[in-house]
């Protein structure tokens, strides 16, 4: 069976849950705390960081180690591979080169920018701090760092106004990966009540439709010790 | 014809002129100056960043706008798919999932972790606000950012030289996009004579084999106004 290393309150690890829920893959899910550093868990991605995928058929098919799929673009793409290309119409990339260059610009998007500009300020200050000051790390939120990870979290909305006016979905008419990177992407500071959702009523409508979808459950019943989430969190028409 | 939006010092866009010169795809090169920011170009990549390709085919296959692929890993699979593919033995892709999650994991650590750890200091600091200057931008060079990129470099130089000590090339047995990436990222930085080549004989040869590639050519031959390159730049016996 499939194994995720992931952390609860990780967007990029967010994504691949959702993968895996709307393709129906069973898998283990262990949690890692990523600042704890483990030797073994660097063995597996020397980069340090979650999602980390481990499964049988990637040391059976390569020569090299690690016998693991690390980061969340790269897994996406495993998952399109091995499991996606069979799925037919429930396939979560698109058909054609081009189409499919825009979906993955928009995944990078909110695998990279999005957390350059949002997460690094935003949820580094206001969740990471909190749970490594549980294992007396993190020292107190900054903050400077929390309003100019508002200020970005603005700009990074006012882009998704725009792209879902212009769009059906994220990616073009459909259901793609770029619509559950940023569901993932948001879903971190939704939890803390960071979204000013009634200033955003076309990207409220767009997230509500990719929260109420089965595979989005679980993320909706993760819950922190000593910071519980935003009263609107789990509610689906919020 | 392909247009390539691009600067000359940028890894990621030199990442993908090699690839159009391995693949031997005719291409006009159009040098972007991202700092100025400029409206044409922020249409074609809202993140503002090079390099981005403009292509009638993506137009044409697409229904969303922006008609550009941007971004140098997104531009990397456009090309594999649309060209690449169909290359036989001289496709820079491999051809199974788990050894292609390898590569796309190290095309990723190159782009991006390479691009905030070393880019993001050294060249920062050394060639952009050199040129942002010549616009009436930029600043003084900041030594401590000098200083920390030079540290996270030696790191980065680490981690090449084992992957380098324990494969062929760094994605497998066979050159591919991985090798192409980390080449573009290391050849700024040699740029301006920051790699340490003597401590690091391993790297330096299979720097050497990539470097006297043809597609490297054209890198070899980048020159900045008042920002000369180290003098055994374009050497490839160096």
């Amino acid at each position: 069976m499939i194994q995720l290393y992931h952390h609860p309150m990780s967007g990029a690890s967010r994504y691949i849950r959702l993968i895996l829920g709307e393709y129906g893959v069973p898998a283990e899910f262990i949690e890692e705390k990523t600042w704890l550093r483990r030797e073994e868990f660097l063995t597996l991605n020397p980069a340090g960081t979650v999602p980390v995928l481990v499964d049988d058929a990637v040391s059976k098919n390569r020569d090299t180690t690690p016998a693991a799929v690390a980061g969340a673009m790269v897994i996406g793409e495993y998952l399109d591979e091995t499991v996606g290309a069979m799925m037919r119409e429930k396939r979560l990339m698109p058909e054609n080169s081009a189409t499919r260059a825009e979906m993955r610009r928009l995944v990078e998007w909110f695998i990279h920018k999005f957390e350059a500009e949002v997460g690094r300020y935003l949820v580094q200050e206001r969740i990471w701090k909190h749970l490594m000051r549980g294992d007396g790390m993190g020292g107190a939120p900054d903050s400077a760092m929390i309003r100019a990870g508002r200020t970005n979290l603005k700009s990074h909305l006012r882009y998704l106004d725009w792209l879902v006016q212009s769009r059906n979905w994220l990616g073009g008419n459909r259901l793609s990966l770029s619509d559950l990177a940023a569901a993932a992407a948001l879903s971190v500071p939704d939890y803390l009540g960071e979204i000013p959702w009634d200033s955003e009523p076309a990207v409220r409508d767009w997230y509500a439709r990719v929260k109420s979808r089965p595979s989005f459950r679980p993320i909706l019943a993760d819950k922190l010790a000593g910071l519980p989430p935003a009263s609107h969190y789990v509610d689906l028409d919020f």
